[in-house]
This record gives structure tokens, sequence and C-alpha cells, in this order.
């Protein structure tokens, strides 16, 4: 899903189209860039993006960007501070449902809660609007921030006013603000930590993640449900900050490799796969015991830069795939 | 309750005292200021307080600024760098108590802790010091922090040597010091989550909180209790750092609606009511699934700038104390 | 353990050594220092150290830097970026086990899982390598982040594949990695709060951490096991950034007393023992209620400058020898 539409002003030609899908399969949108409301010297565009809410085998519901396309998690919708994303939402099942967003401005018809009647019956097509913006003076010499984020969308009217029955069944995505002159990576990994499961999913069913040596790859955390868990990567490392590099020598944040994932939370990062450690079948998983060992768990397979397959990584990976957790991990629990 | 004495020095004159009540009754303090302790050009103040401790309906217990006036939150106590808060705490219960403050210089006996023999038997009156201070060099051209912070204050003794009594009952509440310069609010809201509830409520009896739109208001979040939680408020976003607004253009914190809400921690930030996004009866919840079902939800009513109730508010707020949730949601429980 | 080795060059002549043990017995290496890799001015070394994993009294399993003196938590690991740590894991138990590293980077065979077969067998000698980089460029005038962090090591492989068995019986300890400039302490503590523990100990027998009123003191705290905690230390507090400091007058990050230590996590600070509040001996705990009253608490014990006992410490400590605890504080339990 190409998007050959740039744009132009005072900053770098820059595709607005978001990084091609990946490991699991989770597409990103690269909306019809509409010019429209000016923002930065006319780069400001309305992206307008339909999506499927559709239910899946297994119980499951998913969103996509094509009937019969929908996947858990959705996919990662992209914009940059100043545009605005409208989306059509197409329900396709029996259920209330909707679609609420994090980080960026929507009007209360927009919320996607049913306290404001913002969501779709069955069957029913309805429209959300979400708008961001860029930062703006505040006293003292401050800002107010934009909206620049690694947000996430989700259900917010399946089975509770919370939404607590999409969420649990899959309806969940990631969401980029970015600001202008953010680093693009060359791939995108969604990880959902949710109750027991990552992506709705336990080990060894977890999505595997690729990239070769020396790829810049963007993670995109996001935790929902109702347990704690906090997301570890084997072998690599981000700057606690808004964009996981240190924005200079001075950066105070710090660097880390494992971080609170709860309910509600999201962040995002971006690592050179391999870097200062070589290609290989790395973990990432959630570093609370009882869930590592009950089966929120998977593979980063940083392959050779050719593409080719490093020494040891099949062996890992049959281990992974044939070792026997300590607990069930079938289906989500608590 | 008014604060006349003006501070004067280098700094613009500003009044000291906390701004008003606000929301479920909040009352913030603002006691005499007497210059002593000279602190930046002779700013620093010695406030002094008396806070009554009570029991209060449905056996709770709250902190007041005057007898037969406490509250669930207690006030919100807000001093400056520099400043000394002395605290006379008067206890009117049939229980041990005490008054113990996170980020500012106690000696042991204003602890506030059994450990340190410092607390209030029943009936007595006892005098609690808290002292502030402004940031000191540090090796490498690096600080010691000062005092600044969105802290809080809270039962130590009563129950157990942890206070697990008094904190469960509702003896809590927000303690600000701000830095000179810092932006002052129009408004503040103090949000406990505390075990299943919302300052000691669950929905829909939580605090709705007002304010028109543009307004600055101030978030005073508060963790406490046995359980872990993540605030959301809707429509809204702050940075995390220690003002809630970028610094400077370069600062490098991330922009966040969600943040981890666990026992003993704070944080504060500022938003616009309705920047961007409009008025409205916006949400603010716990993203913890079963917390937000289980009650743990309320209003952020964002008025008309004139203070006029905005289209659909009336019927959001209808739906919200008529909403059945999906389990229980009467008083404490895990 | 003293090590006279001096790193020469164009940063100040330092000693590599760890700083002193301290508190609950925790040694610190200070291992060869073999000037290899040049970096920065020819400063990297390889350290080498052998680590003897133990079983100990009570079913628990320690790291220890020479036969027979195994500890819970292991020795505190000490490196500069750029500097590679070559660990020689004797491993003298009947037990399958590994040494498995957070912040660094290692190859997969010294991933320390069963995932790439890293680990030693029962009564098998096996070296691990964990090198360390400075921060690197990154587009846009970014910086990918160097290695620099308080980190952590532990077990991957006693029990399961994630190493429960291992860390719930004792096998982690803390790992420094810092910039070249970084301030040096005076004194250690780790902190390791761990399901219902600190150090696998609960009160009155947590560990008394003491220093003289004055006295630099490095807090090193990891979170382990599969609970949720808060770690909170009283009358002293950090900023939260990657120092504990201010890094400079405009550094945005919040000053706070109270942190999230969940599994996996782990961060470190400095405090000036005392400062602003005098000798006593405070406390620190996990904030959650029903942790604190569990047992998850200890003393801080500030000493008077020339190291004589202040006024009422010896009471708080008879205090907190003797309290009764509200629930049993036995052992580990969730
Ligand atoms: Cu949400
Ligand atoms: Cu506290
Ligand atoms: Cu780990």
């Amino acid at each position: 899903m190409d998007d050959t539409t740039h744009r132009t002003g005072r900053f770098p030609r820059r595709s607005l189209l978001a990084v091609g899908a990946l490991g699991a399969a989770v597409p990103a949108i690269s909306a019809v860039a509409l010019p429209q409301t000016p923002a930065s010297a006319g780069l400001a565009v309305v992206k307008k993006v339909t999506i499927y809410a559709e239910a899946l085998p297994g119980g499951l519901y998913g969103y996509g960007l094509e009937p019969g396309k929908a996947t858990v998690p959705g996919p990662v919708l992209e914009i940059y501070e100043g545009d605005t994303l409208e989306i059509t939402l197409v329900n396709t099942t029996d259920k209330r449902l909707s679609i609420h967003a994090h980080g960026v401005d929507y009007s209360t018809d927009s919320d996607g809660s049913p306290l404001h009647a913002s969501y779709n019956e069955p069957g029913q097509t309805r429209t959300y609007q979400w708008r961001s913006r860029e930062m703006s003076t505040a006293p003292g010499r401050r800002f107010m921030p934009g909206s620049a984020g690694y947000w996430h969308y989700h259900d917010h009217a399946m089975g509770t006013d919370h939404g607590t029955g999409g969420v649990a069944k899959g309806l969940y995505g990631a969401l980029i603000v970015r600001r202008r002159g953010d680093v693009l990576p060359d791939k995108q990994f969604t990880v959902v930590f949710h109750d027991m499961t990552i992506n709705n999913k336990t080990a060894p069913n977890t999505p595997m993640f690729e990239a070769n040596l020396g790829q810049r790859v963007e993670w995109l955390a996001i935790g929902h449900g109702n347990l704690f868990h906090t997301f570890h990567l084997h072998a690599h490392r981000w700057v606690d900050n808004r964009t996981g590099m240190l924005e200079s020598v001075s950066d105070p944040s710090p660097t880390i490799d494992n971080k609170d994932l709860n309910p509600g939370s999201s962040f995002g990062f971006q690592v050179i796969a391999g870097e200062g450690v070589g290609p290989g079948a790395w973990m990432y998983h959630c570093h609370v015991q009882s869930h590592s060992d009950g089966g929120m768990s998977g593979i980063f397979l940083v392959r050779n830069a050719d593409g080719g397959m490093p020494p040891g990584a099949e062996e890992a990976i049959e281990r992974f795939r044939g070792h026997a957790h300590t607990t069930a991990h079938q289906g989500v629990h608590q």
C-alpha cells in the first residue's frame, strides 16, 4: 500500500506513508493525503481511512483496513503533528463497539465512549475525527505539549462502558503522531501486553518479529487489561524519553531495557537490530516471572544483514517452539 | 480563606496563597506568611497551619483546616522552595494517628511514624515541622534536587506502623512545593486512586471536577493502598516531567495521557481545560479495565467559557449517573 | 578489596574499583584492569572476574566472588562505558543455572538463557562476556544510548527457562555501567524488592544500611518476582533521571521519593545521608500497604558524622525489631 503523496514546504520532502507491515502481519495505513487545515507552512493534511471492525476466529475481534483483513492488533495508524485523521469505522459485527484514541484531539462525539453515545451500533458505519497539533507557548517560557507520541487506540464500547469486552478480544492497535524531523524506522512491531498474552497469543504462538542486522526497528508497546506487566527486550536497550534516543549529549533520561507496561499506557522506541550484539533469536518477554513462564514471551529474530539465518537461530527457535511452559498458556486468563 | 501577605524581592509579587478549593470541596491552605529563615533574597517564610483530624460518617477519617470541616482528601498544602510549614495537628479522634509528608525535610520527631514515636495519641495535639530548600550544587556541575514537587501527605500511625488504617479511611492529601517562577493554576483537583476507589468513592459518586473552557487546571494525582492503577484523562494530555509542560523546545520528556499511579506515588500537571477539544463532560478513570468497570471513573466537566453547560454534557452526566457498572462498587474492596 | 590500577588518559585519574561493600555484606568487585579494546583514548579495559554460584542455608542460592562467600544479593559489578566484563561462572550447585545481564552487550552464547543453551550444568564452569559502549550518533543530531545505567544481573536458567527458580532463591545482584565523569559514591546499598521480601528477607531481618551524616550514598534498587512494588525512602529524595541528580538547572526531570520497582526493572540514585534532615534511623519500605505491613520495610541508619549513634536511633531500632507486624512475614509468599 504505497503513498506517493509528498508534503512540500520548508521541511525535507518526506513520504507520509507509514512504513510497511511486519511481523504478525500488522498493516500500516497510508491514507490519502489531502492538504487542508494549513499548519506549519501548509504541511498539515487530513488523512482519511476506512477501518473495518470484524469478528475473527476464536472469539476474537479485530480492526482492518480492508474488508476481511482485520488483525490483532489492528493496523498502525500514523500521522504528523498538525494532521487530522478521519476514520470511517465500519462495524461488521453484531456487537456495539467504537474506536477511542489516546493522545490526539477529538470532540465528544468522537470520544468513542458510551458516555457520549459515541459508538457504532451493530452493522453501523460512523466517522470519528482525530486532530493533532504542534506545541504551543505557555507561561514562563514553557510549552504546552503538541500531540507527538507513541499512542494507541482501542474499543471503548463493547461489553462495558469502558470497552472491556472489545479490548479483551483484540480491538486495539498503535497510533503514532510524529513530530516533524522525527527519524523514520525501517520496520515496526506492535506488542500488546494484555492480561496473560502478547497480542492475545501465548508462547510459542506469540509473534516472531524479524529484521535484518542493522535495520532500524521501531517497537510500539501497549498495555491493556487487568494486570501489570514489564516489557523486557534482550540485548537491546533504549532511552526512556519521547523518542527512545538521546535528544542531545545532555539529555538526562535513563537508558533502560525493561519498562512498566500497564493498562492504557504505551511507549515506543527504535533500536538498530543486533547492534553491538550480532544477529540471533533474541527474546522479548514480560519480566513478571509467572507471566513469562506462563507464555508472555516471544522471539525477535535478527537475521544476518543479507537476510540469512544466523548460526544457532534455528535451534533457538526450535527450543522456543518445543519448550514446556511451567503453567498453562492457552487463551486469556488472569 | 484569603492571604494578603505578599512576598517581596527579586521575584514578581505573587500571592503565597494556594488557589481556591474545587471539585469535591478540597480546601487549600493559605497560612500566615512569616518571613523567617531568609532564602532567595529573603523570600522564605514559615507558614503555620492547624489541621484537625476528625472522624467522618461512614467510618471515614479526614484532615481539615477548621474544626468540623475535615474532608477526604484533606486540604491542598502548598509552599515555595525554602519555606517551612509548621503543622499543629489536632487529633479529635479516639485513634492514634499522625501526618507524614513526602518530599520535604523533617527531623525524626516530625516523621509521623511510630518508629520514632512521632504521632498523636487520641485527643492529643502535636506539632510537625516540614522544611524545604532549593537545589544545591553537586560534583560534576550537577545539582542535588530542591524540594519542588507534586507531593502528598498521609497518616503513618493508625492501625499499623505504616498507617494502613488511616490511609484506608481517608487520611491523605496533596502537598505542593513550588519552584520560584512556576506557573500557578486557576483551579486544582486532587485525585487519589486508592484500592478500588477515587477519593474513597466509587462511580457514580466520584468527584465531578469542573472548570470553564480555557482555565488552567492543575491535577494532583496520588496513589494509595494495595493495588496498582493507571490514571487516564480523556481529551487532554501532559508532559511526563516535573511540571507537565515542556520546559524548552528540546525537553526530551514524553507526552502522555495515562500514567501509573501506584501506592505512595504522586504527580501533578496542568492542562488548559478543553483546549483543542472543546467543552464537554470528559472522563477520567483508572485504565485497569476491572477498576474502571468497578467504579474508578469520574467526570471532568469542562463548561463553556462563560460557565454555561455545553451541548450534550447534561445527557452524558445523566448516563454516567445512571449507568450500571458491571461489578459492585460500594466501598473499598480489593 | 582494593584496586590500585588507575586509568590514564584525558579524564581525571580515577580508581576503577567499585566502592566498598556495605550493609548486608554485599561485596563489590574490583577486577584486574587489562587495557585492551581501546576506546576513549585507550581507557577501555577488560575486567575479569570469577563468580561462584552456591547453595546457601534455608534453600537460598547466591553469587559470590570467592568460594564459600556467596551472598544474597550477589556482589555489585561495576564498569565504565567501553569496558568489557568477562565472568567465569563456577556452578558449585546441583542445579542448572546461569548469569544474565541487563543493559550490556552480549552475544547469544552469553545470553544466559536456555533458549541459547547458555547456562552452566551442575558443577560446570562457563565464561560469559558482557561488553559496553559509549553513545553513538543517530540521525537528526540524536544519539543512540551508550551502556551507562543502573542495571542488574540474575539467573535465567534455574527451574524454568526464565530462571524463576534461581531468582526466587536469591540469584540476583546489581550491575553498574558508569559514564565517564559520573560521581562516585562513598557507599552503596543494593535493595531487591522481590515478592514479599527485601533481599529475600522480611522485617525485622531486612538489611539495616548504615552511613555517616554527609556521606554520599548510592542506592541500587532492583525489582524481581511476581508482584508490583514501590520503593520509598523517608527524608531523602532524588531526581527521576539517569543519575538521580539534576544534570543542569534546566533538567526537567521530576524529583521523587517513591518509585515503581517492578520485576526486571532497576534504578539507582545518590543521596547525601541525612542532608537537611539530620541523622537518625530512617525507614525505607515498599509503599504498598500490605507489603510494608507484611515485612517489606527496613532501616537506613544515618549515624552522626563521627560515626556515633544519634539520639533516638537505638530506641527506633529497638521498636523496629520488636514491633508486631500485622501479617506473617516469614519467607516468600505472595
Ligand atoms: Cu484508553
Ligand atoms: Cu508515604
Ligand atoms: Cu532480566
